[in-house]
């Protein structure tokens, strides 16, 4: 089958270095290190020439946990499926922060260069957490040509919808609930439907987890949950406003995480905690209170947004993701339409909400823009992205073998001996090779 | 059996949301966010409002890493009970870090009013503390319901004895060896005598690890290792105090892994190294040196004290731990006698000749009340919460279902196909439902 | 065979007791807290008194992180040697750091005391990140008694090293390319050589990974990964040269990333990535931009550094590491020579090139020097260490014991019941009681 030729020997490395080299020269010509004489653009908190450079770097090094442990961790959730959610998790967001630099720096050149801050590694950073989230959503259902593929596109169109929501509508979205999760999570559900496998509709034997991979997974979800602070507050503007942005989204989290519990007993079998629900939607008031971050909108505003949240994530995860795969053909293998989609709707809508209230200086007709745009931009991002990455040239995996490390890795064979024990890579390694 | 109706379904998402929703109302009423404008009650370091509010933030982190991953991963390592120690002690400390903030803000209202600072939220996650510290003492014996009440109250209780410790008997405690770390064992030790189950006597087969479990609890204890110069350090006076906590810390905890390793190797079979030493007794330089921590005891009176702090740990967790649970009735599950308490009450005696011998401005029999009321609200509070807890209709799991997550959780169904192997949770899954 | 008398309950103790208890004695004679007032030698960052001290305390924080998480879970990639890999680490870097702190201090008294710092100890802890490299080429093959040893002798040696370079040839090394990967890498290859086994020339059964292991190893991975650029600005000057070393290093490692990952699915069966290479090689860039990260290199530098880096450093893994094990009688258990030791040469000959370019002020041919005494002390030091190693009363593991924690750890016995899984510990256990 020449649409399923897996074998990434010339393919993947061919795109890896290209790009990578490509990405050198665009860094050769338009990339300097921030010399502190800048005048900066957009951001009030970027213009202070006389502050130490380094201020914001303990918050950058949360987020930079948050992008390689929290979501490369938080997808190894399946059972034989961990080296690529951890490892291509980093390849992604190694070169999607390079991409973003360039991407979001084109916007705000200096003399024709982009000065590199701490600042602006933290938005490269953030850039490349819309692809991580849209890699949730067809995580196990691709090869890493195609997901280099969909880096690139989806960070450049990313940076232009951020450019359109923060430069022109001059909306609000500290936490980025909008330009972020819902973008990350609609593209990638885009693409997911796009990309649609029919044989894999009726659920595939590798499509679960075993208990110590839900444990990997909860390294993730807890490096999320206690970092979000940080996400959401990283780039508002110093002070108080940090500060109030660090504890709404403390307040949030707490909150989503009783809601998130007791939905989950309330829904399950005999009252049972879901694995699934605590490792996602405990984070989804930390979504959902990003716009509304760096807004006055009491403490106790928080909390009712991050109780709302982990209800609505729960049961999402419990109700409408079977839907979304057998009537709409999107199946989202981590549910990211529950932690990102919805709760970052909820976030665009809450901010829409708290500006016309008067939380924040602002208005709310731009804030329902930048909603709709972020919606926009994601949607149709995707399913172009999606109709590049079908082409039947990227390496893409049979249908019997997604799920499975074993097609794009080498997997230790010592467990392939028993196959009755944990047996991760055993059946499908032989399946790949055949 | 009526008193072991483990299902939750609803009893605990109703407990849970109530208890939420009575805390959103008390933010609502009574919390704000810090305007930098209040005149500070009892700590030094929170009378700067000039200062930067996000100095501490990057502590606060570390502290909230040990809170969420320290704590969580340290209990991973029964083999089949992973899920409820990194998941239950999320839901501890989540509605915790809440309650927490309360209670420990009545005594600091300004203007009728708790403002959060950054201060305040590391303050909660310490109330927080206690908790998860019992909860290792009771460790797969209870029900999430039980152990959510057990929170309400343990931190209403801890915010007592800590009030009158700092502002009545103005005793120093800055990391916390008596407030927190005695304070927290002994109350989980007397939750458990009250709730001890003869049954259980003969230990059961799932109270032990695997392999790959201890690997698990290891990162806990690597992150409670390196963070606990944090801890202990946080709350201190800015500048050359603080670094002292630091050192130290830093020092002690070094000095107490030589000492933990070197008894554990001393005490056990052909001179092994045995695990459950060094997940825990290698930490209890960290408990030990609390109190004294921001005090001119030297580097080399750190050490000394984390030296001893290893050797007593060990020795109790070889030799002590078997006559606790045979003699007294008091079963520790995770040894918290051996890492929090005897290493508690060892820094509050510590503290206690630190001060006479004028390593820092105090009064010695102020440290001696400090540690004596520690340890009489926990015993007391403790018993008293036991028995609350031991009313008939919290869920708690019958003695068969100790140790093991199925009976509470969803557990990966493909792991109990192979009983010969890991077989994490196959057997109780069967019990739990039958 | 007496001179496999593996039992370590005396030797072991007793070494690791009077190490510490003549560590302690030390201290009490030469260190104190710094008071601010020192009038600092050799590092511009650290004469700033009227600083606060703990400004560098969130990178110390991170250091901290990478030399306990990073380099002990690193290592646990073996299927059966994790216990030893991070509990080792553990034991190695806490004795590591205090005799660190004596022998760096010896250089720098101030009134005849060492005067300890945040600075301080975050050297110190560099100085056990030599013995950490050095443990992976000689890891699984060594006791607890030997490597402590090797940790004295190892940080004495590199004491005086760092004194020459930093202080007598004034040569540059911000992120210790030379001083700390090279140096530990070489070191730890003429200990292996010294110890070689020809007995362990056709593998051993145990050394290799299981699919686990692999995922516990990418946690050393991605947390060495991330905190890099602390390591490498740690002790840079403040400002904006700071900042320019956070910035080289981040691109470096991203960079590095796409270049490991291309090479490794070039050269490995169909294509396939190895995790032995995405493990380590994605870290070379780290290694390699050290001597330069705080210079004018420009990002486009960093990353091509990064890139090459990355290459070789692949390349090593697949093609060198054999010959070396069969050819040199070499055998490198982690692929030191691979991620520190060509990486540290890359970066100490790009720091020769870079100063002579001007990026730097300073002399090449004192970089030159830098990196040829960092290796001879290295080689000659590692040698005489190795040869005290061999002596034949520390309790070296048995040829056939070797890679296996059961010979020094109590490993849990319920995983040794069933020979055909995981069975980590199971064969082992009984050849060591034999």
């Amino acid at each position: 089958m020449p649409a399923y030729a897996t074998n990434m020997r010339l393919k993947f490395p061919i795109v890896a270095l290209v790009l990578e080299i490509i990405t050198i020269i665009l860094f050769a010509v338009f990339v300097v290190y921030d010399d502190g004489k800048g005048h900066g653009h957009g951001h009030s908190n970027e213009t202070h020439p006389e502050e130490n450079p380094m201020t914001l770097y303990p918050m950058f090094q949360d987020v930079h946990v948050m992008i390689f442990i929290g979501f490369g961790f938080l997808m190894t959730f399946l059972k034989r499926y961990g080296f690529s959610s951890v490892g291509v998790n980093l390849l992604l967001a190694a070169f999607g922060l390079q991409w973003g630099l360039l991407m979001q720096g084109i916007w705000h050149l200096d003399n024709g260069k982009v000065k590199v801050s701490i600042f602006k590694i933290i938005n490269a950073d953030f850039s490349t957490a819309t692809v991580l989230i849209s890699f949730g959503a067809i995580l196990g259902k691709t090869s890493p040509v195609q997901l280099l593929i969909m880096t690139l596109l989806e960070i450049t169109v990313f940076s232009i919808n951020e450019h359109l929501v923060a430069n022109v509508l001059h909306a609000h979205d500290v936490g980025a609930s909008m330009i972020i999760h819902a973008y990350g999570a609609y593209f990638g559900l885009a693409v997911s439907r796009v990309l649609y496998r029919p044989a894999l509709r009726n659920g595939d034997k590798n499509e679960g987890s075993v208990y110590h991979s839900d444990m990997f997974a909860m390294i993730g979800t807890v490096f999320l949950w206690m970092f979000w602070p940080s996400f959401n507050s990283a780039i508002a503007d110093p002070g108080l406003t940090q500060l109030t942005a660090v504890i709404n989204t403390y307040l949030s989290l707490a909150a989503c995480v009783l809601s998130a519990y007791a939905i989950s007993s309330l829904v399950e079998h005999k009252g049972k905690l879901d694995m699934v629900h605590i490792q996602n939607a405990t984070l989804a008031g930390g979504v959902a209170v990003g716009t509304c971050a760096d807004m006055d909108i009491g403490p106790y505003g928080a909390m009712l947004i991050g109780l709302v949240a982990g209800i609505i994530s729960t049961l999402g995860f419990k109700y409408l993701n079977p839907i979304l795969a057998s009537r709409l053909g999107i199946h989202d293998t981590c549910g990211v339409h529950n932690l990102h989609g919805m709760p970052g709707i909820l976030g665009g809508l809450a901010g829409i909400v708290a500006v016309a209230l008067g939380k924040k200086e602002g208005q709310a007709y731009m804030q329902a823009a930048a909603l709709a745009s972020s919606l926009g931009f994601a949607l149709v991002g995707g399913a172009i992205t999606g109709l590049i990455m079908k082409l039947p040239f990227w390496g893409q995996p049979p249908d019997q073998n997604c799920f499975d490390d074993s097609i794009y890795w080498e997997v230790p064979e010592d467990e392939g001996e028993n196959e009755g024990s944990l047996a991760h890579a055993d059946h499908s390694k032989n399946k790949a090779e055949a």
